[in-house]
């Protein structure tokens, strides 16, 4: 029989479901698929080769696949390590992101780390990321497996302004790619914290619409959970559950803080985890509890997490650090033995990414993906062969990934003899060294952005970025409690009294934003005793939309507690002026036709103003559901019989 | 200036006290010291050198020091993993090491490891195992850096068969190596609990006699700690200072358990911790807190532990596991930075070791032990220049061993552009081979073993390997009660009483030694209920030596609990005969001019026999003190009046 490719005379170790060994074995390989798989003795007479490849000294076994990346981070590797996450993530990463962040950059960072996986052994990853069209686009090109999730989330995207259109570029980009023969296009909601439950409901949706798999970050951290728990009431995975999220081909992500129950409904659910121990580690998120979810039969890959954060995607390093970690974690040597470690990275990863028909171990009739690594090597001498998981220890606890030798996709070798033959690293390397000169400028110059500064105090939280606001003259209280008996408002919450003494620190240049420092004391209930929360806002330059009654505002906010003095804070950030507003507020939240606003009557005492205003405000992180907002201030605006002339649509500082 | 070599235009990290960094740098290097380093500008037309080597796109850098490691136990790489501890220790490593540990076997291995350490840019290692003389000579020959300690321990080794041996060779090593250019001889009693108070002192003796380093392992499980405690009543590293061991240059291994009090002491006490991440977690040791000693002051350095235990001796990753582990496990991504990471792996383990003076740094005056590194590679792509830790960050978190180019020590070259120079990779490898094959069948073979099915019950304890024993006859209890009011006998514990049931498994094939089951139900305190206890006994066949008055036994005892039934035994072991010993027994622990023995008065009721029998018995891991105790043995037949023709030096069984 005629047939593309022989590989002969290496120890085949085939991760099929006897976990077959063959000392001196052959791998057949026609259009791309494995047509024979056994003794070499057996199968070389029986086959005419195009290609003979002779493995003697070296092991064919199935391609890593590496089942949590980011592949664009490459792009910030060594950028900033070894600090508090809010640090790293608003000082650094979404700084540079937001900045660097495109097609070009996205294209060549994929490259790079396309190269950087093939060399180390990887046929398949899954990628989270934006612009995901481009990651698929280069992924495809060297010819590499991939499952390519557009991430979507509330907060804007390099990608998307808001997620509006993160979901439309989901769909399109699936639409796309559905049915290609290395890629398969997913859906990619960032988190359930960093969601809403429309983007969780949207993805559920369209992942079962188009049949791809769904990839989400879970239970990375323990402040994650907690995040969610205060956003829904109940555990993370099971708040999935509810938005339909883990009926689909879904893959957990990092699952470091899964309690046991999470961890049987996902069991339940056919749910995949990609288990990120280097990244969970480096980020001080925790260990995952693998060897329990092995135990429960969770389908377990493995995944080195994006480049910045790793900082490698060396997945012998990654099974090598998920075998020992495991064992010194639950203070169990026999946990996640060399032979269990090696099947997280191959099949076990296949099954967590739904991909198990197609690759992960190297049986006739799936595709070939292979990976051919040299074993007769100086640091994995010497060798013993007193039992089948030798192999296995050889393979997870002395090979580098250095040692990979030929790697294959679908038949097709993008490595030989360590030579990429796909990618010209040479090229790629200077392109992505190109862009990372410019990230390197953009931080050196920013040293004295307001955020920076702002970020260097710790505790930030970026808050939403789209505000519809607007400001009427009324008499006094009755207005608001005439308006709040209208039919179509259907919940008030009873209304809190506050003194706020604000303090905006601005600067002559604008398009760094400016600072609020707020003293916010409160009375909650009648007669209660008023609570004193301080607060920091950085408000960036935004762009605005005027509407017939209301102003659409989208700008960057981000908050922390203020726990020092305002003294300190004008000596901090040198302010070129300051300008106080002092007002008393009666604030109360009310649900019109379904829609929660905040309702604040002021009175202005510095600068001081004759009456009240009527303010009515909402915020929120989609572009769409803030147009649609600003309609319905313009009938509530009816509701509380404001006069349309004496609407201001500026803020109090803007006086 | 001539010179003989000049290292220009790399990045020359230095870890200088000041840490300084020279982006374009250069080291000169004369007589094998380092005699300049700076900007290569202001060096290159200063000095005339023999050999140039450019370093462009390279970092230059201090040595790796391996802290820890078991050199010749590369033989053992991959022999057997995933394992628990009993049945690793007893099942595999200390069975092979009995057979296979000899001089040619540890020559060869220690090259295997130097080989693999070079390529991995190590210039310098800290060993303890045995045949340490070889391990001296082979790192002498291929060109490292070595402290070599000869273990001591209570246990029979490779090369001693009492620890008495052990000690002199010990002796006669060190006074052979000391003052070395290369090779600093050192004394390593094994740790505390395997070795006795006599070893740990007279270690610590010799320590001091020859000024050179003692290396002990120190609270690497809790089991260690607790054997600690139960034998010396105190922590261990305050049972250390007891015995003289902290005075030395000390250096403590693992330290996985140590309590605060315990790193305060070692910090006082300057002594060194070398910490040993990988082996810890795969051995389900635990994780060492390596943060808090180091805030404690500590001089941390990090070890590979022996390639049986890890299984490579590959420092990038050793530096990168203690970096990531250290956040994870204290939930602090700023815990153990890249930098930090790097000072450990490099001057930390100088000063742990007690050889800052000489190497661990690029600073004029040290020994030229540098490490060239290729850092403009694909996987270490893109570099960024914000601050002086993005060179750490590349180098802790990206760098692969691979990309090791030159390793120097002594400024003799080691490796060029990763060609061995002063080691033959094949021979070596082929060499070793060789007794892994060996070992292979040897493995195979012993399947049958009793002890290696003793070993899959699982858990085994070790016992001493020799005892003196004598017996006669006696009329009755009064003979022991007047003997103990002898003048010499300092200490009698109250008696217990006994009845013991004795089952001896016997085998055609005396060799393998016999198991016996035994039934003893005791009572402790008069009146008291008596409790039963059940054992294991496997009893190796053994060389006696006999003397006038009692008999010395040497050999191999493991004992475990017997949880099953006799019935269950016989049937697993298969012996070819079973032989019943009945007895009823008093026994006194007595002290006798200051010795401990133990006194039995037994009555045999199977096989029946008329009158008692006096049984006076002391074990102990030295044959040293084994004939000395025969010798008291004799004193005490008169303490009890014993008439010498009836003595009897057989065990009951042989009766």
């Amino acid at each position: 029989m005629k047939v593309d490719m022989i590989l002969s005379n290496g120890i085949v170790v085939t991760m099929d479901k006897r976990l077959e060994v063959f000392p001196r074995g052959a791998v057949v390989i026609k259009d791309g698929q494995i047509v024979a798989v056994g003794p070499a003795t057996d199968l070389s007479g029986r086959y005419e080769a195009e290609q003979a490849i002779d493995c003697v000294g070296q092991v064919v076994m199935p391609g890593l696949i590496n089942a949590h990346t980011h592949v664009p981070m490459s792009l910030l590797r060594g950028l900033a390590d070894d600090l508090r996450l809010d640090v790293w993530l608003y000082g650094y990463m979404l700084p540079v992101e937001r900045e660097f962040v495109n097609e070009e950059s996205c294209y060549y960072a994929t490259l790079l780390s396309c190269a950087e996986m093939i060399r180390s052994g990887v046929t398949c990853f899954a990628d989270m990321y934006y612009f995901e069209e481009e990651v698929a686009r280069a992924a495809q090109e060297v010819g590499l497996r991939a499952v390519c999730a557009e991430t979507v989330m509330k907060l804007p995207t390099p990608d998307a302004a808001s997620y509006d259109e993160s979901l439309e570029y989901c769909q399109r980009f699936i639409a796309g790619w559905k049915g290609h023969e290395l890629i398969v296009p997913a859906v990619g909601p960032h988190s359930p914290y960093t969601c809403t439950p429309e983007i969780l409901r949207e993805m559920a949706r369209l992942a079962q619409e188009y049949d791809v798999p769904l990839l989400i970050h879970l239970s990375e951290t323990e402040g994650d959970v907690e995040g969610t728990r205060q956003l829904y009431g109940c555990a993370p995975a099971f708040c999935l559950d509810d938005f339909g999220v883990l009926d689909s081909k879904t893959l957990a992500v990092h699952g470091v803080h899964l309690t046991e129950e999470e961890m049987e409904l996902l069991v339940q659910k056919s749910v995949g985890v990609a288990h990120c121990p280097t990244s969970n580690l480096k980020l001080a998120s925790g260990v995952a509890p693998v060897a329990r979810m092995l135990d429960l039969g969770l389908k377990v890959g493995i995944g080195t997490d994006g480049p910045a954060s790793n900082n490698d995607q060396d997945m012998f390093e990654e099974m090598r650090l998920a075998a020992l970690l495991a064992k010194g974690t639950t203070r169990d040597p026999k946990a996640v033995p060399a032979r269990i470690a090696l099947t997280m990275a191959t099949i076990g990863g296949a099954r967590a990414l739904h991909l198990d028909h197609i690759t992960g171990s190297i049986e006739v009739g799936k595709q070939a993906d292979l990976t051919v690594v040299d074993v007769d090597v100086l640091h994995i001498t010497p060798k013993f062969d007193l039992s089948v998981d030798n192999i296995y220890s050889r393979l997870v606890y002395a090979t580098k990934s250095a040692d990979v030798r030929h790697v294959l996709v679908n038949g097709r070798l993008l490595m030989k003899d360590r030579e990429l033959l796909t990618v010209n690293v040479d090229t790629i390397t200077a392109e992505v060294q190109r862009i990372a000169d410019r990230v390197n400028v953009f931080l050196m110059r920013r040293e004295e952005s307001l955020l920076d500064k702002l970020v260097a105090i710790g505790g930030l939280e970026w808050k939403e970025t789209f505000e519809v606001q607007v400001k009427g003259s009324v008499e006094d209280e009755a207005v608001v409690m005439e308006g709040l008996i209208h039919p179509d408002i259907s919940a008030v919450w009873s209304p809190s009294v506050r003194d706020q003494y604000d303090a905006y620190l601005l600067f002559a240049d604008a398009s760094q934003g400016c600072i609020r420092h707020r003293e916010d004391n409160v009375v909650r209930e009648e007669g209660g005793v008023p609570e004193s929360i301080r607060t920091l806002t950085l408000t960036g330059s935004g762009s605005e939309q005027e509407f017939d009654n209301s102003v659409l505002l989208s700008r960057s906010r981000f908050t922390s507690k203020a726990d020092r003095t305002l003294r300190f804070y004008c000596e901090y950030f040198e302010p070129d002026s300051v300008k106080e507003v002092h007002k008393h507020r009666q604030r109360w939240h009310i649900r019109y036709k379904g829609v929660q606003f905040a309702v604040n009557l002021d009175r202005l005492t510095k600068p001081a103003h004759e009456g009240a205003f009527l303010e009515i405000k909402s915020r929120t992180w989609s572009k769409k559901d803030a147009e649609q907002k600003a309609l319905l201030i313009g009938e509530l605006l009816d509701v509380f019989s404001v006069d349309r002339e004496s609407l201001l649509k500026r803020d109090y500082v803007d006086f």
